[in-house]
C-alpha cells in the first residue's frame, strides 16, 4: 500500500484526463510500449511532466514493488468451469483487458476446500498485485478468506453472502429479468413459467426474484411455474419437461440463461410446441455465440462481460494508485434484445 | 535448483516406492493432507524413517524455497485457445493432475510477442516453482526465451522447432495418422485426401507426414489431395468443399482433428455425400465429447490430454527434486477407435 504522503501525488487517472487519452494510452506511453501513437505519447509525457506525475516513478513501482501480474480467480467446481460460456468469456475478457493495461493476468481456478489454503497462500505470497475473483456460491469461503489479503481485490458478481466492504462490479440481475419478463407480459402472455438457475448465487436468486415481483405486479400468480436447473443445456431441457408436464397450459418462459434456453428450445420441439406461436421464451445473458444461432433467435438479456472485468480493471488500477477508493458496489445496467422466440 | 551435495539424498519417488503408494499418496502423506487413509500415512512415513527422508526438509522446501505454484503456459492466439477442444482439456487435467501433487496451477496465457516479455519476467520471478508449457507454433520465440529461466521447464507437444535439450511429452503423431490412413486403405478405400492442420505446427506436420507415407508406401499418389486448415470446424468444412470440387471422386478422408472433421460432415452431408457408403471419414483426437456424439460416430485416433499432462506433472516433480533428469522427447502411444464413420 501506499504511505499517506503519497495521498497527494498526481495518479495515472490524473495523467489520462489531462492528456485527453485513456487509462491504457497513457500507461503505455509511460511504460515505453510501442503500440501508442507518437502524438499521443507526446500528449502522456507533457501531462506528466505538467502535473509532476514521473514516467520513472511508475516504471519503478513496477519493477521494483510490483509483480506486473494480476490473479483471476474463479472459485466454481471445475466441471462447470470450460463449459460455461459466461466463464470462458470472463477467462478472455480478463486476458484482454489486464494486456491493456501492461499487465500479466494468471489465471487460477479454486474449486475445492482443499484448494482454498493454496490459493490464498499463493495470492498472499507477493507473486501478484491484485486479484480479480468471481466466487458466486453462497457457501464459498473463499471471499471472506481473500477480504484478509494485503493485495487489493475487486469482486465479479455478488460474492459469497459478502455485502459491504468489499469492492463489487455486478450486472443489474433483478432489474434484467423484470425487463424480459415485463415484454412477455406485454406481448399477451399469462401463464409465464421459469426456469431458474442455481439458488445458491446470487445473480440467480436476483433473476428469479424479477421474474416473481414482475409477475405479481401484473396480477399474475407466479405459484407452481418456477424450476431450478444448474445453468447447464441438459439441466435447462429436463426443467422445461417438468413445466410442460406439470403446467400443460403455459405460453411463456423466462430461463436465467441461455445455454439452459438452448435446452429448453430443444425439449419444446421435441414435444412439438411452436416457439413462439404456443410458448414464447426469453432468457438471459444474450451471448453472441448462442443468443442470435438458435432456432429461432432467442430473445435474451444483454450483459457484457467483457464490460464487467474492463470496470473491475478500472478498479484494480485506482486501488493499486492509491488505497483512498471508497468499497462499493458497482451495478452495470443491462438491456433487453428482443429477437423471434419472444 | 538443489546444491550437488544433496544429489544422492533419498526423493519422494523413492519413499513412494518404498512404502508401495503412487507419489502424489506420498506427497500429501508427507503434507499432512486430509485425503490419505491412515494406512497409507503409516506406511509412508515408515519409508521415508527406513530411507532418511524428513517429511519436515519437505514441508520446509515447501514454506521457504518454493511457492507451491506451478505455471501452465497456452503460447497461442487467444481467439484460438477457449474454442479448441484439446486446450480445454489441457487446461482441465492441469489443474487436477497438479492439484492432485498439492500444486496450485496459474494458467497464464501468453498470445502476442508483446507478451512473451511480460511472461518470462512473471516466471523467472520467483513465483511458480516450475513451468508446463504448449508453444505448437514453429516460428514462436517463447520456448527459446524459457530455456534460460532457472525454473525447470516441460513442453507438452514439440515446442516451436526446439530438438534437443528440453524435456517434451509428445503424442505419436505420425504412428497415429498411419494407424488411421491403414484402416482406410485396408477397407478398399483407393482415393483417400486429407485435411490437414496448420503447417506452422509440429503435430499437424507429422500427422500430414504420416497420411503421405502410408500412401505412398500402399502404391497410391497423394498428389493434390491434400488441404490444408486451421483447426476450427468452419475450416473444416471449407476444405472439405474445396477437396470435393477438386476430386469429385475421392472415396475417403483423413482429418487431423475432430473439430474439423465435424466441419467435413456438414459439407459431405450438404453435397449428398454418404458418409460412410460414399466417403469413409477418419480423424484425430478422439474427443471425449466430440467424436462419440457425431453422426455418424466418428473413427478417431486416440490420444488422452490428461495422460500427457500427468506426464509432464511427473516429470516436474523429479526435476524438482534433484536436477539429474536428462532431457528427452517422451512420446506417448496413440490407438484407434474404430466407429462407424470410416
Amino acid at each position: 500500500m501506499a504511505p499517506r504522503s503519497e495521498d497527494e501525488r498526481p495518479t495515472l487517472e490524473d495523467v489520462a484526463a489531462f492528456a485527453g487519452v485513456s487509462r491504457s494510452t497513457a500507461s503505455r506511453a509511460l511504460n515505453d510500449d510501442t503500440y501508442v501513437s507518437a502524438r499521443s505519447r507526446e500528449k502522456v509525457l507533457a501531462a506528466a511532466r505538467d502535473l509532476g506525475y514521473s514516467p520513472n516513478q511508475a516504471a519503478r513501482s513496477l519493477v521494483t514493488r510490483r509483480t506486473g501480474a494480476i490473479a483471476v480467480v474463479l472459485s466454481e467446481p471445475e466441471a462447470r468451469l470450460l463449459d460455461d460460456p459466461y466463464r470462458t468469456a470472463v477467462m478472455r475478457a480478463g486476458y484482454r483487458e489486464l494486456a491493456d493495461v501492461g499487465c500479466q493476468m494468471v489465471l487460477i481456478f479454486s474449486d475445492t476446500r482443499e484448494d482454498l489454503a493454496r490459493t490464498v497462500r499463493f495470492l498472499e505470497g507477493g507473486h501478484v498485485d491484485g486479484v480479480l475473483v468471481f466466487a458466486p456460491h453462497r457457501t464459498d469461503p473463499l471471499p471472506r478468506a481473500l477480504r484478509l489479503l494485503r493485495v487489493p481485490v475487486v469482486f465479479g458478481g455478488q460474492a459469497a453472502d459478502l455485502r459491504r466492504g468489499v469492492h463489487v462490479v455486478d450486472f443489474d440481475n433483478e432489474g434484467g429479468a423484470r425487463l424480459a419478463v415485463s415484454h412477455l407480459v406485454e406481448s399477451g402472455r399469462r401463464r409465464i413459467a421459469t426456469i431458474a438457475g442455481p439458488q445458491d448465487q446470487g445473480a440467480p436468486i436476483a433473476r428469479l426474484a424479477g421474474w416473481r415481483a414482475t409477475l405479481t405486479d401484473a396480477g399474475l400468480d407466479p405459484a407452481g411455474l418456477s424450476e431450478e436447473a444448474d445453468f447447464t443445456l441438459a439441466g435447462g431441457a429436463t426443467a422445461m419437461s417438468a413445466l410442460l408436464q406439470r403446467v400443460p397450459d403455459l405460453d411463456a418462459v423466462f430461463v436465467a440463461s441461455d445455454m439452459m434456453a438452448v435446452g429448453a428450445l430443444r425439449t419444446l420441439s421435441a414435444a412439438g410446441r411452436d416457439v413462439p406461436g404456443d410458448v414464447a421464451v426469453a432468457s438471459f445473458d444474450d451471448n453472441a455465440t448462442l443468443a442470435p444461432a438458435m432456432t429461432p433467435p432467442l430473445t435474451s438479456v444483454h450483459q457484457d462481460p467483457r464490460e464487467q472485468v474492463r470496470t473491475m480493471v478500472s478498479i484494480l488500477m485506482r486501488l493499486l494508485d492509491g488505497p483512498d477508493l471508497e468499497p462499493a458496489a458497482q451495478v452495470l445496467p443491462v438491456s433487453l434484445v428482443v429477437r423471434e422466440s419472444g
